[in-house]
């Protein structure tokens, strides 16, 4: 477990007349016998301060070594009694910003933070950004945001930890292909224009000062590496942060954010493909939809005989919304319920109080204005009932487009990994019964949490993690979606509940007089 | 033999959409499978450059590669037709600076050009800019003067070979270790306070625009190492211009410039030591004394029967002064023709009418104000020639205390090579005649020339002679003369022509009625 950055105790003679090796070759000489006879290399922007340091502090201290792939750097020297080392994981979102405080030697988190990403302002999508990039002053804009909101997630880890932002010397990051890019200032132009190429895939670590981040100026900056355009360093983190990669039998790994994301394979192979199945399931498309957070419907039951609605939101509170999981329970609860039918449409011969007529048609009423946070019904209405048979269909069109052209069956999969707040929320009981999840045991399913986060964590801590991600993206096909005609007609079948074909999903009650 | 720039001509298929490959992620690919498998890196302030030239070529082109110990870099991508790499050998000298300009693939010299240090307003000595740079805002204005001295001869070079300062990729700097200290503003003010340490013996490469310099920003900086403060890269660009350290026999290179240094050894071992000796042989204290040049008298011959003296100039012109070369031929004729004594004292008695009375004493008029350039006498005084004395006594006792302590005898030097302007014009049986040099066959002694700018040169066209230079200063053991009781006995006994004990110049007239 050797973590990207490392302090190492030195303590040598002071100089004299008898040897008269130079300072800085004294002490990477004394470096160097700890790491195996690696020389390690001063940068020149690091040179004049290791040197001095190690002087003013009579040659006694600890020598700060970044451990990057083409060789140990040798960036600071300190006094041994300095706050310890650490680093500052990032899950670079489109939407969000998730960061972590670790110790580097330890492992310990010392703090968590969070934060809307400010480049919304330049457009709420990725397409919205790229082509914001190309206006003039337009990239400088967007890679000046999300610096200006990196340093504000640094200050306030930093702060929560009693410490200031320079003591931070390391920062992995993990985020989509587009953010990466945005990040290092790199034009994202060609990421949508076929055939969709990333300006690169594999960053090599750069120093935080040529950011202008307000971490250590000699602080290393490690990107997680992406696999393509639409298949980033967030997801390559969830491979590493789930173990898909390590083991015989075959896993697949979903990552569903604006894009779902999904990879199948174990340690010999990796096939991945993405698609557009996400904003229904984020809260993002339907009309009271929101982001899994305070007030939001999470979890909806219908009792099938008396119609009966119990929901929980996520604080115990007044309900303001319904956040993706709990629209997946309530729309498989509809359909057990048969107010609506296998198409995805109400039923309006149903015979239930709680469907009316809105502006924009039928809509289901998940709470009154009585029971609501603002006085408002909280409405599931036809549009958003559509939205979803969509990304569902989308979901399952791209798990069985990705199986088959491996070669095998759902039930060979030893593991079905699901991260992100998607997973952490979603009940497979009812993704099934939607038609959304493959019909299989329930303890296939394992939610892993914000794994682009994880998978940055891991890297800050350990060489061997550093090194299976760069490892990774060179073994991973990658599957385009965009062009895919298999897909297209699978996706025409998955807009069913559970399925034109119900045979698949076994477990799932079918309805054949809808 | 590697450069230390390369050019990889790259040829791949533009990307598709059956492979995602980043555009860099490709290019490296291509170019690691040239550099067998090492994968290059490119560093942050490269990456977005590198990647627009490869897509604006067409994916085809060359790739710039900075040939580093610590592995390849990638730092530019370039049209094929392009001007071919050229490479700048600097010899930073305290008081000189020169440079040549080769192509790097094939070693071609395209140009050559040399300039005073700008740096002597702050101080004509080592000693004086040391102090100079412990002043407020001192360090930078010396920094600033070399900086903008080099970029001066960048552009005076590129400009004669119809380049722009652009197309320079490398600088290879080969000075004593103050120069170097300065060259890369790093304080030198340790160099000169016991135990004299280097901040930095052997500083790692660095680019061009760290240092402010005009040649491509992203040119890699190669820094011949030095082996402490008072035995600088100079001498090591020295030992390996010359081969001393390759062979099996023992044999010694001296280089005299402001101080002198010898090095001994063979390929299995190395000693070396320094000293003041050197301003009266380069001609910095005579009062006519003058840098090899226009109008330097460098060959002098009195005949000893008449007493006429004959002089050559570098030019053939009039004479304006002497140079290190002339003031040994002529001191050496003084003696030889009884005009001086043993202690190097003009014998008043003797009869010449080339003897006469300046206002310091006796003076010999080596060209009168009838054949001088300037009208003006060309004399050579009393004060001349006990510089001279002092100069000869401490050269010689360097080398035999050197040689004593290594345990051999003179006469088992295979070669004794002489570097620098001195070596280039001095007879070596002139510099016997006073005891400088050993008593030697002649054939032992080998010019070489400006041996630091050779081995600035060398490491830019060779790796192996990059890796020799940093395993050199390793294996050299260094004799710090400032405390060498040994060495301040050994001058006391060569302040006589040839020396005290005769015995040890055989093939020098011993004149005992002195």
């Amino acid at each position: 477990m050797q973590p990207l950055v490392e302090l190492y105790e030195v303590e040598v003679e002071g100089p004299s007349l008898t040897d008269n090796t130079g300072d800085l070759d004294r002490l990477k000489r004394a470096v160097a016998e700890q790491l195996s006879g690696h020389d390690p290399v001063v940068p020149y922007s690091c040179l004049a301060r290791v040197a001095a340091n190690f002087r003013q502090g009579g040659f006694v201290g600890g020598a700060v070594v970044n451990h990057l792939a083409a060789g140990p750097e040798l960036v600071d020297f300190i006094e041994k009694s300095a706050a310890p080392l650490v680093g500052m994981a990032l899950d670079l979102g489109t939407t969000h910003l998730e960061a972590v405080l670790v110790e580097l030697a330890s492992g310990r988190r010392l703090a968590e933070a969070n934060r809307e990403n400010s480049q919304i302002k330049f457009g709420a999508d990725i397409l919205s950004r790229i082509h914001h990039g190309a206006e003039p002053g337009g990239l400088a804009a967007l890679h000046a945001a999300v610096i200006a909101d990196v340093n504000d997630l640094a200050l306030n880890l930093a702060g929560q930890a009693g410490l200031v932002a320079e003591n931070i010397r390391a920062l992995s990051v993990s985020g989509n292909t587009t953010m990466v890019h945005l990040f290092l200032n790199l034009d994202p132009y060609y990421l949508i224009r076929e055939p969709y190429i990333p300006m690169v895939n594999a960053p090599d670590p750069c120093h935080a000062e040529e950011l202008g981040l307000v971490i250590n100026p000699s602080g290393v900056v490690w990107v997680m590496p992406s696999v393509g355009s639409y298949f980033g360093g967030d997801l390559v983190s969830g491979v590493v942060a789930s173990g898909l990669a390590s083991g015989d039998k075959v896993s697949m790994l979903i990552d569903v954010g604006t894009n779902a994301e999904v990879i199948v394979g174990n340690s010999e192979w990796l096939i991945a493909c993405a698609g557009a199945a996400g904003p229904a399931l984020e809260g993002g498309v339907a009309k009271m939809g929101m982001r899994a957070g305070p007030g939001a419907v999470e979890h909806v039951e219908v009792d099938p005989e008396t119609g009966t609605l119990h929901y929980t939101t996520i604080d115990g509170g007044k309900p303001k919304g319904i956040c993706g999981s709990g629209i997946i329970d309530l729309v498989a609860a509809l359909y057990l319920g048969r107010i609506i039918d296998i198409r995805g449409k109400f039923r309006a011969a149903h015979d239930t109080d709680r469907l009316v007529e809105s502006d924009e048609g039928l809509a289901y009423v998940l709470a009154d204005g009585d029971e609501s946070a603002d006085g408002q019904p909280v409405l599931f209405g036809q549009v958003d009932l559509d939205a979803v048979m969509r990304s569902k269909a989308a979901m399952y069109s791209i798990l069985t487009t990705l199986v088959n052209q491996v070669g095998i069956s759902f039930g060979e999969l030893e593991r079905i990994y699901v991260a992100g707040a998607f997973g952490r929320h979603i009940a497979p009981r009812q993704a099934i019964t939607l038609g959304m999840l493959p019909d299989l045991p329930l303890e296939t399913f394992e939610p892993i949490g914000n794994s682009s986060l994880a998978g940055a964590e891991l890297v800050l801590l350990d060489e061997q993690a550093r090194r299976d991600c760069l490892g990774l993206v060179k073994k991973i096909t990658y599957l385009e979606l965009n062009v895919n005609q298999e897909f297209m007609i699978r996706f025409s079948g998955s807009r069913f509940i559970p399925h034109t074909d119900h045979t698949l999903f076994p477990s799932v009650p079918f309805f054949s007089d809808n």
